[in-house]
């Protein structure tokens, strides 16, 4: 079986369907990306309504066992994740209650700098602020995994560093290979190798380039190259496909109600849309054709499967908590709120 | 052991240990009257704090068994509640949310009419809305108790027939024994009674009345007037105790962000604060002088049983869920949302 730590887009029966070809046993989703609490919450219902509708190829998942038992039964694992932190809308005890309710990915910041960090999109990056520093230990404790793709480089080693668990960039190359401000510099590659963190290599072309993205062997070969740099324990997959996205849906993705002016993300003027699919992935089962790849670059079996689901079942296992049980009542007192049920 | 259907305000470990003085097995707790969503988690979380800070004078229980091990083992049991829909943002969704969060009661109006149906202080009550007939039956379905104190007699009379599972008036009187809006005619209650529901007897001098508030005695003899209407396995305790509550409060509670004007709730011109509690009940740990009080006016102890604990007991034993498990996934198709991920 085969992990992507990273899609996004319009989940459809379709595309279950596909994934199901591919031997894809367990999926991170994208439920949101500026939402706040309110909308993070409904895109969580609206999950919980698409599984229950397909419950024939997917469940969800909230533990590395589920995802292994999922897989193990013909099915494809959900695994929830948001690709910012605006659904804690500056509520450090929200961290708890979204672990509660099945969230297991969180990425600090999307392309903005926001309460917690430094987005690599910004000019500067002032590294992790207060918030971001609380946020991590929080997700920590209730059993969340740290995502730091899109993050600023500064704040990125900063999380690394703050982390009692370890984190990941779930879907980024190396900048080394592909230089992209959404791609990680060695050194930070490094420091989350150390930590017992994954990258998840993706497969998006404007952050891959047209020569990574021209065949399934030169994508594995930037795979074997990211190996090198930080070894077969820390590299995986997120490939950051997008399922049935148009224009609205890259407006929103980029611009949300940040700006009026136009923003390409990953993307440029010289490609404002959809970048293409890299030539060997042009249909979501493609996917399983990966370990084929990984072999004729080289890989033995073993380290095939360490890259396609080992490395993020290892991490899933040291992170994620089975729910509520796992989140501690706090031993401290503490004082009783003046507005306690009125503000 | 004794259980409150309804206690609202500012608790504290002085309250908890007030409650454990009086042999208080469990508790209905007010988490919100006004709050939207984000403001109803942030309760809860408080909520949490709180408890665990207590956590050798109170525990969060989500079920029967839970209330009578927690009240076993010398705590007092929190049941989560909300006097307010609000919570829900008009989300049918939202309710299994809540359940998992561990909200065990919701009352479908406060003061005034909502999306839901019509309130006791409207001068027109429609009837039980569209949405409310819906979320009566997710709640059904979630394991949360429907709450119809504060509702108009006719959206009462339209949910208790539209519930699945028996229902409860937490905190009123007998309109035939004491003439308030907020109290329920004979026809109501009787109706209520007949699906197994439960009445919570209150204690609220602005709806008890002078004389009912002038002894044990009297209020006990209120007590034995409600089970004649409607039977020894229909009457509860629902106090509507309010602790530290002052201006700020009563003004939040009556008149929310609703009004510019001045409004009275269930106090009046002439008594526009906060009403002073019964003579026998003037702290919260003489609570434990009701079973003493109900043998005097003629109760058998398995009367008295049924009245201070039993009761609440086998409603709840009805209608709360143990959990997630209980919340079964849908069966039906739903086609995916357009906006998934994204609006």
């Amino acid at each position: 079986m085969l992990i992507d730590g990273l899609q996004c887009g319009h989940f459809t029966r379709e595309v279950f369907a596909e994934l199901r070809r591919a031997d894809v046993g367990a999926v991170t989703v994208t439920c949101g990306f500026w939402e706040g609490t309110v909308e993070s919450l409904d895109a969580l219902a609206r999950w919980r309504d698409l599984v229950a509708a397909n419950s024939d190829l997917v469940a969800i998942a909230t533990t590395a066992e589920e995802i292994v038992a999922t897989a193990a039964a013909g099915r494809t694992a959900i695994v929830l994740g948001y690709q910012n932190s605006n659904l804690l809308e500056g509520r450090i005890r929200f961290v708890e209650i979204f672990a509660e309710l099945g969230v297991r990915v969180i990425q600090l910041t999307y392309n903005n700098q926001n309460e917690l960090g430094g987005s690599c999109y910004e000019p500067n990056d002032a590294g992790l602020a207060r918030f971001g520093r609380e946020v991590i230990l929080e997700m920590n404790r209730a059993g969340i995994l740290v995502d730091l793709s899109h993050v600023g480089n500064r704040t990125t080693l900063d999380a690394i560093e703050c982390s009692q668990k370890p984190v990941a960039v779930t879907h980024a190359n190396p900048d080394s290979l592909f230089q992209h401000k959404r791609n990680k510099t060695d050194d930070v590659l490094k420091a989350l190798a150390e930590r017992g963190g994954v990258l998840g290599c993706a497969t998006y072309r404007n952050i891959t380039g047209d020569h990574y993205s021209s065949s399934l062997r030169s994508w594995c070969e930037m795979v074997a190259k990211t190996v090198d740099i930080i070894g077969i324990d820390h590299v995986a997959i997120g490939t950051d496909r997008s399922h049935n996205f148009t224009k609205p849906d890259y407006d929103w993705m980029r611009m949300g109600r940040w700006t009026r002016s136009v923003d390409f993300g990953a993307g440029s003027a010289a490609r404002p849309g959809k970048a293409p699919p890299p030539s060997w992935f042009t249909e979501v089962c493609h996917l399983g054709l990966l370990p084929g790849g990984l072999r004729v670059v080289g890989f033995a079996p073993d380290e095939v499967e360490k890259i396609t689901s080992g490395n993020w079942l290892r991490l899933y296992s040291e992170v994620f908590a089975s729910g509520r049980s796992a989140v501690p009542a706090k031993a401290e007192f503490v004082q009783a709120d003046p507005v306690l049920a009125l503000s």
